[in-house]
């Protein structure tokens, strides 16, 4: 019994490699490569540790904002990366991405599936403090490699910093301190030409 | 004050950005490219979430053992990753490592230059149950990359399955299951002929 619950867990392990190979919209600094999936979650877990001071909920479950963070993107395996600001591709956003769970999730055992199902809804529903900084880490981490790598994302059609601003504008809420640094860090775009107003 | 604190912070979060360029030995399933250490992280992280059942640990402390794998490997960003069967290259890793961890970690506001000092420390002398169980993931993460690549690190020069099943030792003290599935995967890769006796 043990042993088929294993290699369920073990089969599940396997797939998720391909995370490593759904690439983003932005670059890794210095270089001219996106970034994929299992880099961004990473960074993202690394900058949760480290800025959970700032949060205005002051008795965060890290260890949950940590498993909200490390499965967030895992749909995309299936779904691809919808990029934010493309309007198009979020219309069916939610129904690709569902599929794409239950298909992913449903190779681990039964009550295992159900528990990562639980924390990708929670993570994409943005109601408890959990997901909110979680969704914060999810914003702050592309703004910053886009403001080190001239904006790169940014050059994109469509993008103004109104979007970027309006998509930012979550820290706000969840971690005021992080948005003063997000705004400085959009303006100082703008200024540099790297981000059109 | 916190501003300058801030600074830190997102300076050091903007220099490990680097992890993504540190390639491992082994490669991506499916691909020719070698893995990154920030991809590996990420990985062994999500492992963690789903095997902490097999710990002989019964209280483990699961928020430490994520940290611990998070930052494990950010000190190779300066003394670059050290192939597990090179004894050349193991002789002076501890000390490059060492003065990676203090230029590195330093970037970080103090206290918390020395909280992820103390974890890369932790994880390295694997005296405690999550430095233990974390160091398993280490383990089995490369070992069923390779396993499912056809043994691609396997084939360098002076690996032999008596040197990788000395290196998985470690995982029978701490996740006898996992050991015993690990066991299975050597077995079945020497029949295979993808690793040599």
């Amino acid at each position: 019994m043990w042993q088929e619950r294993l290699e369920r867990q073990m089969r599940f392990i396997t797939e998720i490699d391909r995370l490593k190979r759904i690439f983003r919209q932005n670059v890794v600094i210095g270089t001219t490569e996106n970034e994929n999936d299992a880099e961004h979650s990473w960074h993202m877990a690394v900058m949760a540790m480290l800025l959970s001071e700032y949060s205005t909920e002051k008795n965060l479950d890290m260890l949950k904002v940590l498993k909200l963070i490390l499965v967030h993107d895992l749909v995309e395996i299936d779904a691809g990366d919808t990029f934010c600001y493309d309007e198009k591709g979020l219309e069916d956003k939610a129904e690709r991405e569902k599929k794409a769970a239950q298909r992913l999730f449903g190779i681990l055992p039964e009550e295992q599936a159900q528990e990562i199902f639980e924390f990708w809804r929670e993570f994409e529903e943005l109601e408890t403090p959990e997901a909110g900084f979680a969704a914060c880490m999810d914003r702050l981490q592309p703004l910053l490699l886009n403001f080190n790598t001239a904006g790169h994302t940014w050059q994109k059609p469509g993008v103004t910093s109104e979007k970027v601003l309006k998509r930012n504008r979550l820290l706000e809420q969840h971690v005021p301190e992080l948005w003063n640094f997000a705004r400085k860090m959009i303006e100082s775009s703008i200024e540099k030409g790297i981000l059109k107003k």
